[in-house]
């Protein structure tokens, strides 16, 4: 069919400055040299912008238009059915908005994610504070022409867990919220007796920290023939295609558990990637459009799998081989110590109960800023006091606070429910997988993760 | 004028799309996972054709004709002159090439490199065969159209070493085998009753190792700012620009000295590179035409400056700080190691002399092909047969032997001779700073290296 040979012509120029923008984007992040930033920066917004103007041209649209009549439309297979509907979707959305906005919406968020890392390192909230403003402007605007009949958070949250709205979630975070706060009160008053720490004053080589990682990524079933793993200030999943799938990691040497966890988090990011039908790569059919389920993998790996002491049992010497730091610590330490709670203050560090009271915290934050139009200068404090009002502790600098996340430097604003409600649907695999495949504890005590990754892979 | 602004506006174009190029290059030697590598070539080609339709583009001529007209070019400022006169050159060649043979030039260099590192890694030239045999007659194809009138091999020299030809190169080769040969035979008859290397037997962590090469890039004058270190199967530097130089390396655990090298040589590219004057940056005129100078920097730094104990004096106790291994080594045992002469096979980590004779090699094996039509399933045997009359060795395979570098799987042919003619300009480099700066070995000892690169700065 003629017409679905030009639909694929055009996907191919999509995808292939897509490609461009991604790997700009993955060099900036984990490769590029700060004398870099300036010319790197144009050449990325040039393509960023090619990149728009391809997803809302007229040849496109012409195309779509054409497949999506009656007659043609039933004659396609259910993918190329899928990948019609999926973008002529995002075109219309898209084509709403002036391609000067879209512009600027490209130059600022390029510029929010360096001076974030700035802002980061040197914990000054001033040299990112304009252009979270100039952000969130443009962020409001560009709803404002896409979605004008919804409320512009509610149609951020739909972006990344499409049909999901803030009455649910207010709904559920709520009730949550009433059940935990009071529970992590009570639990903290329990820990105050419990064991210091086995890893305080440990500290763990970089290196060996490296072969850790490669090896519990293998070891959960990533494959390197299809993935690599880079080092970044926050740990990210990003995917060419289905057989270049990456990831990174932020190691420190005295928080080993923390590349541990993050290396089994986005590994499990990374195995969904990995296992997308091939026949989806490079077309919009190839995403996901429900960051929850994405994060449900991540989450499940990390938690239910990562966070049991089964999962330890067959790997724990090797473990110990790579890192003989670990035979002063004895399995059932360490398997206390992957599941104590602790109100701290960093996100992706967190245990399971507080998790969610951080991500609660950020989803109200994200209302302040969209539905109640907290300027930014007053956010700082906004996210502390809610701190000590969920979690009892002042973040001592807005490194540890507001600034901690990269999310809001990217634009990705309503991303954060989705880590809780993957949460939320972990339990609901767990369940599936139990009644399928047996009891998860003895999957892991027996070493055969590998059998719930193939379930994942067939079923999600 | 008007003019000048239309050749800038070229001049942003071709220098986005050198640099998603260049990313796309580096990330494939350095980053990508095999299952990326058809979708990104394809990419990759792209972009590659795209570049040089640009370059070869009637609206450039249009603008670079006009700005050559005589009054008009007389009011240029010396820089854009440079790059009028360099940019229509360039043009002028390239457009000889008819676009399906530059197509099909950029199609074989990139399945090339691939499968050239299959076949190094497998250590089997029949994986790499055929793509050399279409590289080679790719390349005469093409010097067919550029440069008629000359003989291929000859204009591939003059494109790396602007004015040279082989009749010069044959005079200074032919003398120097002369001398070199029956010297290298003396050496070696002495080296027989010479102690073994300290060296033999040691394995050296290779994070340590890659702490090292940090310390020595900083010290010899690379500024981390703009550039980076990658890891790669060999070791090159490329340019984005003076503001992001990036080099590799590779490291073994049983040969430290190859990695500490290569580093100190692949410096000197960078240091070069981040010190071209910054107007210069992403036109034509940033580049460099002779390919000996470029070599002469980076092999001053390897051999006038690295080979010799003074430079190793002020800092041979950080790097016994850095790798304890290094406390059994005495500073002199360490100084005789690093100019031991060897007839080994490999040529970036042979000593002064050898390396020579590694060169001129290459040199009589590029014009066995180009002159001689040797055809290429015989080329191994003649490697080998060169090896032995020259070193007095036989390769063991082909990795060691013919597979061993990576400039012919690139289209590279006629760069090799630039290595010894940097060496042969480096005598006169030293000379020179001598004269100026007072003895070599005194600056060296006194740790005052920068004094040296900064000479090299501004004056080359």
């Amino acid at each position: 069919m003629e017409e679905l040979e030009k639909l694929y012509e055009q996907i191919k120029r999509i995808r292939r400055a897509q490609e461009v923008c991604n790997l700009f984007y993955w060099d900036m992040q984990t490769v590029m040299p700060a004398g870099g930033v300036q010319v790197h920066s144009d050449t990325y917004n040039h393509y960023e912008r090619k990149l728009f103007n391809m997803e809302t041209s007229k040849e496109l649209k012409d195309v779509l238009e054409k497949l999506s009549e009656e007659d043609i439309y039933k004659q396609l297979n259910p993918t190329n059915k899928f990948i019609v509907k999926r973008m002529l979707r995002n075109l219309e959305k898209n084509e709403k908005i002036p391609r000067k906005l879209a512009n600027e919406n490209i130059e600022i968020t390029t510029k929010a994610q360096f001076n974030w890392k700035r802002a980061k390192k040197n914990s000054d909230y001033s040299l990112f504070e304009n252009d979270l403003y100039s952000l969130i402007s443009v962020k409001k605007e560009m709803y404002r022409f896409t979605d004008p009949e919804k409320d512009a958070y509610d149609a951020m949250i739909d972006k990344y867990e499409e049909g999901m709205t803030s009455e649910v979630i207010d709904g559920l975070f709520e009730e949550l919220k009433k059940e935990l706060i009071p529970l992590l009160k009570d639990v903290l008053e329990r820990e105050k007796n419990a064991n210091r720490s086995v890893f305080e004053g440990k500290k763990f080589d970089i290196s060996r920290q490296k072969e850790i990682q490669d090896f519990l990524l293998k070891y959960i079933g990533f494959d390197f023939s299809k993935g690599v793993v880079g080092e970044t200030e926050h740990p990210f999943t990003m995917s060419f295609n289905s057989g270049d799938v990456r990831i990174t990691n932020h190691f420190y040497e005295d928080n080993v558990l923390s590349g541990i966890f993050s290396a089994i988090h986005e590994g499990g990011h990374a195995i969904f990637e990995q296992n997308i039908n091939p026949d989806y790569d490079n077309s919009v059919a190839g995403g996901c459009d429900n960051m929850g389920i994405h994060e449900s993998q991540s989450r499940f790996y990390e938690n239910v799998l990562g966070r049991n002491i089964n999962f330890w049992i067959p790997i724990y010497d090797k473990i110990r081989e790579i890192e003989p730091e670990f035979n002063d610590i004895s399995l059932n330490d360490f398997a206390e110590e992957i599941i104590r709670v602790k109100n701290d203050y960093i996100r992706v560090d967190a245990d399971e109960l507080t998790y969610c009271l951080h991500i609660i915290l950020r989803y109200e934050m994200e209302k302040a800023i969209f539905r109640d139009n907290v300027p930014v200068d007053e956010l700082p404090k906004l996210w502390n006091q809610k701190m000590e009002e969920y979690l009892f502790i002042t973040p001592l600098n807005d490194s540890l606070g507001i600034l901690q996340d990269s999310h809001w430097s990217g634009g990705d604003f309503g991303y954060f429910p989705s880590y809780l409600l993957g949460s939320i649907y972990d339990g609901m695999l767990l369940e599936q997988i139990e009644e399928e495949l047996g009891s998860v504890d003895e999957i892991l005590k027996n070493g055969d993760i590998i059998k719930i990754t193939r379930w994942l892979n067939e079923k999600i």
